[in-house]
């Protein structure tokens, strides 16, 4: 289940640590095993480890609970540090159509942003400033990469979140009505400049790659928007961008 | 030279890359050695390594520049990714004296942050943003270690920067009569009720520790400000909070 593609072909996810463990199954995902240390091998909690998380999660566990040896959670845990806690659960599925928004929603679609930190920071600041459900495109996004679900504290179970192409993504908001903006370094906009008061999707691309022409073309339905650049670096971060982009409407959107 | 605390006492700092190496002496620093791989030996450049950066350099180095095998690259170049050249520079002292600030500058005190990392990603913003310094106070923060450096795509040149301690900072910011606002979730105050389109020192902590009782105290000169969180989550990460207060500061002192 540590191989990414086994995992994701079997439609599961492994959850480390208290927190996260709880953020998903208060989220109203049912684990299908819960592996802990027992309380002879627990290694002093360290900062990451709240005890009332752990109690939380060990008096809803219910039957899914299971005690292992410290060598068996070496094993079953991810990367050097093991956290008291493995969980296993089935993935969700993350279509389109599971989402439910209220009147006006506030969306953050991640296209093709595939680096597992960048989708969890990234969902981390959605949770923060309030987005209704955040968009995946496809290339290798994973929202359940362990480093993904890490990054973003448990965030990618807090908020909703679905899975689909550009095509579909984009066909989906129109029928919504939902004004879709584009981060664009190249779009003549600043973000001080456009209305993100009401319902809106802010899309915003991968480091690396940025939108090149996705999200563009002869429909004229995506507005640009850029993030006025003072210096002399010509990017930010993707969780970055997102979180300035998000704030300001989550500023132009309060009372 | 790789060793941190050797490359510090040395007041030495080793930079990796073209584009950093071309911030490093845009910004006025002479480099001591200019370290590059030989045509022969050069490999495909990476998407981080531009013709014209490289160009620059080579230009610009002068007595400094050597040539080196790929055998002594990969033993002077930082980590795996030996990026086609490695320049020595003399660390810039960074004293608050040092720092010439315009009539309202803005300011963000990095306090004692110390994964390089956020170190490095904290001043991509804040070149993006338009501060005018970053003021670190110790513990462990390093603005010239290779991780910042890399982080940082090599802002940590472009943006001027000073090291001091709480006190001393404190004291210095009050007699530039320079207003002080620590970003802390206690805070009552969120930041779009915090005026910030004057002259403005913007504190962020750590992202395990917080600011706590730090830039407190009876002398009343520091302000509290918070960004709003709407979901779970009860932190952002260091780069993303000075980023959203930062860009606010930005948006009201735009005209």
């Amino acid at each position: 289940m540590r191989d990414n593609r086994a995992r994701r072909r079997a439609g599961k996810m492994l959850v480390d640590g208290y927190r996260e463990t709880r953020r998903a199954m208060e989220s109203g995902l049912e684990p299908t095993g819960v592996y802990v240390l027992s309380e002879e091998t627990r290694p002093t909690p360290g900062p990451q480890e709240s005890a009332a998380d752990r109690d939380w999660v060990h008096r809803h566990a219910g039957a899914a609970l299971q005690t292992v040896s410290a060598a068996v959670m070496q094993k079953i845990a991810y990367g050097q540090s093991a956290r008291g806690v493995v969980a296993e659960f089935q993935a969700p599925g993350g279509d389109l159509s599971s989402l439910t928004l209220p009147s006006t929603p506030l969306i953050l679609v991640l296209d093709q942003v595939e680096k597992p930190g960048n989708v969890g920071a990234a969902f981390r600041c959605a949770d923060a400033a309030g987005v209704d459900a955040v968009i995946l495109t496809p290339a290798e996004s994973d929202r359940y990469n362990p480093n993904a679900i890490r990054s973003s504290l448990g965030a990618v179970f807090t908020v909703a979140s679905a899975v689909a192409d550009e095509t579909d993504a984009r066909r989906w908001l129109r029928a919504q009505g939902i004004p879709m903006f584009a981060a664009r370094v190249e779009s003549s906009r600043p973000l001080w400049a456009t209305d993100l008061s009401g319902a809106a999707a802010i899309i915003v691309g991968s480091e690396a790659l940025g939108l090149g022409d996705r999200w563009d073309g002869p429909q004229g339905d995506v507005q640009g928007v850029h993030i006025p650049m003072a210096g002399q670096v010509d990017s930010l971060n993707v969780s970055v961008s997102a979180a300035v982009l998000l704030y300001e409407a989550a500023r132009q959107r309060r009372h």
